[in-house]
Parts: structure tokens; C-alpha cells; sequence
């Protein structure tokens, strides 16, 4: 077999992606030249941002382009190199693409060590997720400890660990997720201190029960009408991560504003957007402290794990749909 | 004579404040107890906060109750005294609220010097409104030597000075007004840079001409679409400060959001909001450097004048109109 499955994007979507958004095709295996390496990718991260890199506009990043591969960050195996310092039988890290094979001049890429963490980890906790979670909480965030926390998206992959870096750091910390299972999942299994239905609870009769004296730090992956909830009732200073937007991402009217924005003055809060990519120099130390308190028990990482790169299209949309926990993982080759 | 006219709320209105609004009593002026000083009110300071006080809702301030005086800040001279540290003839600054005579122990008051600036200058510039823009732009915005900079309400109170600052800083300074005198006026009164006529010119592509690098400080007096055009032109790591909204203060629907706040990550923006009194214990390190500036003919100071108490209502009308240049006030008292 020396067939390489690739997903292109092949019309810009408007609203949620529909199956033509994307193109399957196949095409034929290459080996790598000098100062290049061919990767076999196994787990490629799927991320709420990769809908926002199909839109024609311009933003952090360029848009993917029409017939290109569609952008996605992923884990593999070394299978033959040509590079000085990227060996055949190692992993790596980077930018794969949503395809299984790839070849690169490792620009981008690093290497991971399967035996410390699970492959799928370096693509969530280990990885970008991870990464964004915690330079957003302790750096844009400047958490303290003791301070009071609101995470939106609780459940997701960002969320979850936004919410357990806080605990770690006593704070109390609650989460909103949608339904029952998410919120147990929250409460019982991350040690969150309470957890919101956005789907079957009052969100503003909650949010003010569990923060009497106000949010100090409000971390947005959602927008929309929790974001209106959450400036609804922060405490004096208080900050606003914005990490992300997913409720507004699929939207085909316009994208709704925080129509209470005006708290920041009442409040003298600060609203401060963030992205990974500005805190690389760290992510190192960051990875090295998220694994220790992985190994500690502190912190847990969970991947929801789908198969086949066939499947990516409705894979995707799990995104968007509510229905997954943790990370979304899309393993695109056999073993 | 010793009638003391008074404007009182009475009625919360709905939208603009209407005639009915207010109730214009008179009362019989006291003579002040031990402790206490009697003011004779003559320049009262017309803000667009003040819209916000006659709102029923939790703010950084309490709302005026019904049938009492209506809050704001004044200055006037001390016509009899039983107090040690103020005398009669002295003139003070304080929340004298929209009445002719006041009695107060002189908490929140402080003197003033007829003759280093003219005593509405007390309201404007050396008052509230060039604390607020200078704290604002300074120390909120933090402002630095050749900063783009955008500010909205150009010609107000605030936004004016503001710009003005930005100047002597040695920034780049564009406004914001309506219609071209107001615009003139910015360009050759107050030594702007650039002028935009948001009821003329095409507001998000001037802003593109005046900031082909991006907006480094948007000062933001307005919200609405406004603030929408400025995040939709942000440079790297820009700051938004949020001082007010005059375009959402009489809205009956809801207030229209900022649809463009996901550039606060594209860009790593910050948006922040203020309030004047956080800096109340450098007032009067700003005000003589304000003074300064105004010595040195670097800092204009306009004032609107309107005469009579009775003229309240459609004066207050002004602020929303559009229809004022520079500091609104109203002499309440003859000489």
C-alpha cells in the first residue's frame, strides 16, 4: 500500500460544514529528499479554531486554501527520513495536515516519547490544548489563588483543564457544560466545586448562587448569551479570558456581541483576547509542569477518540454538536 | 429672596429623558448648622454618565431616587459658613447636584481658584472630565510615544482632551465627530491629525486610510457601530478603553454588543474599563500638570455655556444630541 488518504477543503462553508465542504481524494506516497522526513500520522487534533481557518477573512492565521489540505495539528511515527535530526522510529508533533501520510522539513515539528504519555495526550493535554489552557488561566488570566472561576465549554478539552489548573491552584472553580452527564462528569470526576446545565439550568439564578461576591476570572470559550451571563455578574477587577467563541463559529447572521459590556467599566474588569502561539518560548516549562501533575494524579486528561479518516466529516461536527467530552482525537491510520 | 430652585427625578424614563422627567420645585434655602457650609451653585456639570444615574439597575454608582435632587457635580462660591476649613467667599467643587444653593459638612468638596482658570473650567478640564481623559488615555490606555491613536466623541468633553494628550505625547491622533465643523474643529482648534465624520464619511474605510499599521489605543465615549469599526482595525497587542457608550444610553432595545470582539484575540487586544474615581488620590498631581499644559497653550479647554435652571431639560437633550462642542454646562444662578 503506498496510497495517501487526504481530506482537501473544497468549498467554503456557510454556517456548520456540510459533507462538500471537504474532498476526499488518495494520492500516492512519496519519499522524503535530503533535509526531509515522511511521517505516518496516527491522531489528528480536531478543534473548534479549525472552523474559523475555512473562512475567507482575514485573522491570526491565514485561511486554509481551496484544494489545500485542510490544516490540523497531529501526532505520527517517523517512517523514513532523510534529515539529520529526525530519525526513522520516532514521533513527532506538528502540523500534519488532515491526511495519513506526510512529508516535511520538520519546521514545526517536535519530537514526543510515546512511553510518558499516550499518543493521543500529545495532541490535548501535552499538546496545543493544554498549552492554551494554561498560559490562558495563569498568564492572561493572571489567576491568584483564592480567586473565584467561571469556565464556559467546562467539559471540552480546553475547559477541563482551565478548571483543574484552577483547583490545583485552590481556587473555587465552577463549570457550565451542557447536560446532566457533563456536569457530574465536572463535579465528580474533575473535582470542580459545581457545574451549570446551560441546556436545563437558570444560568444567571446559578451563576449568582455559586458567586455571591462575583466572578474574578471568567474563561470564555463560548460567547453568545453565557458570555452576556458571566459580565452579568463579575467582581470588581475581574478578567475575561477570550479563548474562544464556538456558540458564534457556525453562525450565518451576524456574530452576537457582549451586549453587557459595559460591566468592564461598572466593574473595571479587563477583557483580553489570547493565543497559544505567543506563549511558545514556554511551552516547554508548561508541558513539564502539566505532566508532573499528571503523574501526581492532579491532573486528568481525557480524549474522545474516533476512527478513520473516512469519518472526519462527522467526526468534525462533534465539535459543534455538544456530543463529546475532552479532546476530539481522530486516529487516521491502523497501527 | 431666598428660594432655592431645584431640579428633582421624577419619573425613571424610558429611552430619552423626557420633560416629565424632572420636577422643578422650590424650596426655602436654610441656613447652614455647625459643620456645615451654604453654597451658592453657579456652573453645573452636564455628563452623559448622568443618563445612567436615572436607571433602576445595580452600577458602580446608586441610582438617583425619585424626588430627589438630581445628582451632579458643580461649583460655586461659599455664601455663609459654619464650618472651620471652609470660609465664606472661598468657591468649592462637589456633587452639588442640579439645584441654586446647597448645604453641605463638605465631604466630596474641594476649594477651587477663580482666578487660575474660570470657574466652568472647573467643571471640565480641571474637573471630572480631564481626570477622566487624562487617567484614561494615560494610565488605562497605556499610552505610549507614538501610539496610533483613535478616540471617539472627539469633540466632547472627554474625547477632546483626550486627543489632546495623545498630541503632547507625540501620537498619532484621529477623531471621531459629527459633521464637518465639528471635524474642522478637531483638525485645526486642537491640532489633530486626522478627523472622521461618522455621519458623512465612510467610517471603516477612513479608518483604514488613517491606520494602514492598525489602531494602537481606541479611546472608546460611544460603543455601537463605532467601536465595531475600531476592533474591526486593531494593531498588535492594541488597547481598547471603554469610558462610555452615548450611542446605546437611551437605547429601549437592548444594548447592541461589540460583534466584532473576537479581533481582541486576533490581535491580543485588551479592552478595559474605567472609572474616574479609581484615581482620585492622583487628582491633583493631574491637575496641575493639565493647568500646565493649558498655560503652556498646549491644552485648549471649550466650554458650552447654557444659562438658567430652567433650561435643564432641553440643555441636558444637548448631550445627545450632538448639538454641543467640547464641556456642557449650565450656569444655575445669575452673578
Amino acid at each position: 500500500m503506498n496510497v495517501n488518504k487526504q481530506v482537501l477543503l473544497n468549498k467554503r462553508p456557510i454556517g456548520l460544514p456540510k459533507k462538500d465542504t471537504w474532498a476526499f481524494v488518495e494520492t500516492k506516497i512519496q519519499q522524503p529528499n535530503k533535509g526531509e522526513f515522511l511521517i505516518k500520522c496516527e491522531y489528528i487534533s480536531l478543534d473548534p479554531a479549525m472552523r474559523g481557518w475555512l473562512n475567507d477573512s482575514k485573522s491570526y492565521i491565514e485561511p486554509v486554501q481551496l484544494q489545500e489540505v485542510m490544516r490540523a495539528g497531529g501526532v505520527g511515527k517517523i517512517i523514513a527520513s532523510n534529515h539529520d535530526d529526525f530519525k526513522e522510529g520516532e514521533y513527532v508533533y506538528g502540523q500534519t495536515g488532515v491526511q495519513q501520510y506526510v512529508i516535511t522539513n520538520g519546521s514545526g515539528f517536535h519530537k514526543v516519547d510515546p512511553a510518558l504519555a499516550p499518543l493521543p495526550v500529545y495532541t490535548g493535554t501535552l499538546g496545543m490544548t493544554g498549552m492554551t489552557a494554561y498560559f490562558g488561566i495563569l498568564e492572561v488570566g493572571e489567576l491568584q489563588e483564592g480567586d473565584t472561576v467561571l469556565v464556559s465549554g467546562a467539559a471540552g478539552a480546553v475547559g477541563s483543564i482551565v478548571g483543574q489548573i484552577a483547583k490545583i491552584k485552590n481556587c473555587k472553580v465552577v463549570g457550565i457544560a451542557g447536560g446532566p452527564d457533563k456536569c457530574n462528569y465536572l463535579i465528580n470526576e474533575l473535582g470542580f466545586d459545581g457545574a451549570i446545565d446551560y441546556k436545563n439550568d437558570d444560568l444567571n439564578l446559578k451563576i449568582k448562587e455559586y458567586f455571591p461576591k462575583g466572578i474574578d476570572i471568567y474563561f470564555d470559550n463560548v460567547g453568545g448569551e453565557i458570555l452576556d451571563a458571566a459580565l452579568g455578574r463579575l467582581a470588581m477587577h475581574a478578567r475575561i479570558v477570550i479563548c474562544g467563541a464556538i456558540s458564534q463559529y457556525n453562525t450565518t447572521s451576524e456574530v452576537k456581541g457582549p451586549s453587557n459590556y459595559m460591566a468592564l467599566l461598572v466593574y473595571r474588569a479587563t477583557m483580553k483576547g489570547m493565543l497559544v502561539f505567543d506563549f511558545a518560548k514556554d511551552y516547554e516549562k508548561a508541558a513539564i509542569q502539566m505532566s508532573q501533575w499528571m503523574l501526581q494524579g492532579k491532573l486528568k486528561s481525557k480524549e474522545d477518540i474516533y476512527e478513520g479518516i473516512e469519518n472526519f466529516h462527522e467526526t468534525f461536527l462533534k465539535l459543534f454538536s455538544g456530543k463529546k467530552l475532552g479532546k476530539l482525537v481522530l486516529k487516521v491510520n491502523e497501527d
